[in-house]
């Protein structure tokens, strides 16, 4: 096959990159088509952190072939000493005599210098093929280095009528299995997974990955590494005989000072690791400050929301998620049962939360809504210092 | 063309039937095509009440060519002298020599007698080809011949979250132009839209179809029949005032014994049509019996519940809702605001409401969700006296 439209080769990176889509992190998924006369000449994709990048697996599998070949890359190639050296070096070395991007690295302090690099060495560079594209292949890499937040991702299971739980709290499963399947990949391609404390208090949650749950080929090596697991507790009421300290992986709970040493030492001493963040007006675990302090000392990308109305409703009323994924079951639970949001002080139409929905789609016998808050990004933007 | 398919005949039948969708009530929506040697020689559908039946058009667009043919028909051909005397004696006048019925009649007391007339006369007849979709075409013809009571559909628009208005009472349209657009339409389809006093008295709605909002070619012509508005008024409280009195069309007000003459005077003077209905045990007007009402004295047949959570909440937990349709605004209203459905004793998640989702599409930048009660069928069928 010879194909000489560049936007199909990029398509085809795009594709490749996507092989990396849960295990990455907290690198981006990036992919590499090495293009001669119309052939792919080799291809790659980077798997994950501390293995070679895309380019490089490109580089290899075309080998001599490289020389004079064009490289389509969804990302920049990379201007620091790895493990592997720049890719951009390395791109040269190669001979390639062209290399387009989809998208420049998203940190605005690096950006442009793998381009540059390139160009130095006398390489033609263009960028911005598919772009949108390659931006959407890493949300949380993207919010990461260009916000210094990761992408928040609020996953909510509801009724029909917009209701996760009888008044009484009781809950169950309503949705099916093809819709827990989908919670359990959006928890695996998650760097962390936030909750607050009396979701984990009443469900017991464990909120890991199930290998058996991911109905994927890999599931086993994807499961092989849980994403953190966060627990928003103010009052640090979190039960060390809780079923998320008992399982493989780490979980992190955050809180707000003046509590005594004792109750620290024993969730601790339970496997829990406590850390301490500034108290918002209201009292409570600032929430900017805990989403700062997972992209910079967790490298968190993609951060998943399980949660119930409150937490819900203050991570949306802080202007912290990016996007919900609602999953509605075809069943109703009624006036009484318990809501969605809590969204304190929304009284009168004016103030109503718009949204932008994204995508519908069914998931078994379920609906899975995708959308986002209309204007979102800048408030969240604002709040983290 | 020349088409050997009977299927697609039928379909050509079904497609000329839906254009009698907003005018042929109380009668069904019925097409017929002519068919001889693979070609169309006359087609014809019913337009509306005291005009020509479908088979009649078309046996008069054919003249001589229907001696021999094949007639599809998306209903049985009718047995009893109306204005143009039985469908089944015209055919067979015509020398048509064989007739294919996508359904019987649904009138049990009067079903396979057209038929039986048809093969009196030497005609071959098949029954069945595409027959759920000539039911579905005519699911309130359907459901007053064979339950003796109208097809409900309920209507409603609400926020993402579950909501129609704030908790004070205020609401406003949330949903789009083209969301209200498809609501106009709901309404010239139906025989009757069943609204509660409640919304009257707050929203002071008018429930009318307004020709400038249905975008449709005939929209003069359909919106000069407006369905009757049925104000479901146990108290009778309908203020004399109310803007639907004076608006084109008929208000049936639906209510209990017991009130003081007067009050029912000053209303029928405001040109109100007082109905007393059994009440049911918790002392409201008995909704089965409104219904049934509905269906033997005003031969309706798509009934339209515009309405609060209240007298949805209790049209469903009668069993009487058989489809919904939910007008989804990309909006989020809050844990306080009202709910969609007031569903008194549910606390138990074993007692929740299952639906089955039968249709999720884009209308503008809302969505709709056509679904429906499992099994209310039955135990609406079985409080209808």
């Amino acid at each position: 096959m010879t194909e000489t439209d560049p936007a199909a080769w990029m398509a085809r990176a795009l594709t490749l990159a996507r092989r990396g889509h849960y295990t990455t992190a907290p690198n981006p998924r990036v992919g590499c088509v090495l293009v001669d006369r119309g052939r792919c000449v080799g291809e790659g994709w980077h798997v994950r952190a501390g293995e070679p990048h895309a380019e490089i697996h490109a580089l290899r599998a075309a080998g001599e072939a490289a020389r004079g070949a064009t490289a389509y890359v969804t990302l920049e190639p990379c201007s620091h000493h790895g493990r592997t050296g720049p890719c951009a070096v390395a791109l040269a070395e190669a001979g390639v005599a062209k290399v387009v991007v989809a998208m420049q690295d998203p940190n605005p302090v690096v950006a442009g210098r793998g381009i540059g690099m390139l160009r130095q060495a006398g390489i033609e560079v263009e960028v911005g093929l598919l772009e949108s594209e390659a931006r959407a292949l890493n949300p949380g890499f993207v919010s990461r280095m260009a916000r210094g937040r990761p992408f928040v991702r609020l996953k909510m299971a509801m009724s029909l009528d917009g209701r996760t739980a009888m008044a009484s709290g009781e809950s169950q499963w309503i949705t099916g299995p093809p819709a827990r399947t989908a919670v359990q990949r959006l928890r695996a391609q998650s760097s962390a997974i936030v909750t607050g404390v009396e979701s984990v208090i009443f469900d017991n949650s464990r909120l890991t990955v199930r290998a058996s749950q991911l109905d994927l080929d890999d599931a086993e090596a994807i499961a092989a590494r849980q994403p953190l697991r966060v627990v928003v507790d103010t009052r640090l009421r979190l039960p060390v005989a809780a079923a998320c300290l008992r399982e493989p992986g780490r979980t992190l709970v955050a809180t707000v000072s003046g509590h005594d040493a004792e109750r620290r030492e024993r969730l601790e001493a339970a496997g829990a690791e406590v850390v301490v963040f500034p108290a918002g007006e209201d009292g409570r675990v600032d929430l900017a400050a805990l989403l700062c302090h997972l992209a910079e000392h967790e490298q968190a990308n993609e951060v998943l929301l399980e949660t119930g109305a409150t937490l819900a409703g203050a991570m949306l009323d802080a202007g912290l998620v990016d996007e919900m994924q609602l999953f509605v079951a075809p069943t109703l639970l009624g006036g009484e049962a318990r809501p969605l949001f809590a969204l304190p002080g929304l009284e009168r139409m004016a103030q109503q939360r718009p949204l932008e929905i994204l995508d519908v789609r069914a998931v078994g016998r379920d609906w899975r809504i995708t959308a986002r808050p209309v204007a979102t990004g800048a408030e969240g933007l604002a709040k983290v210092p």
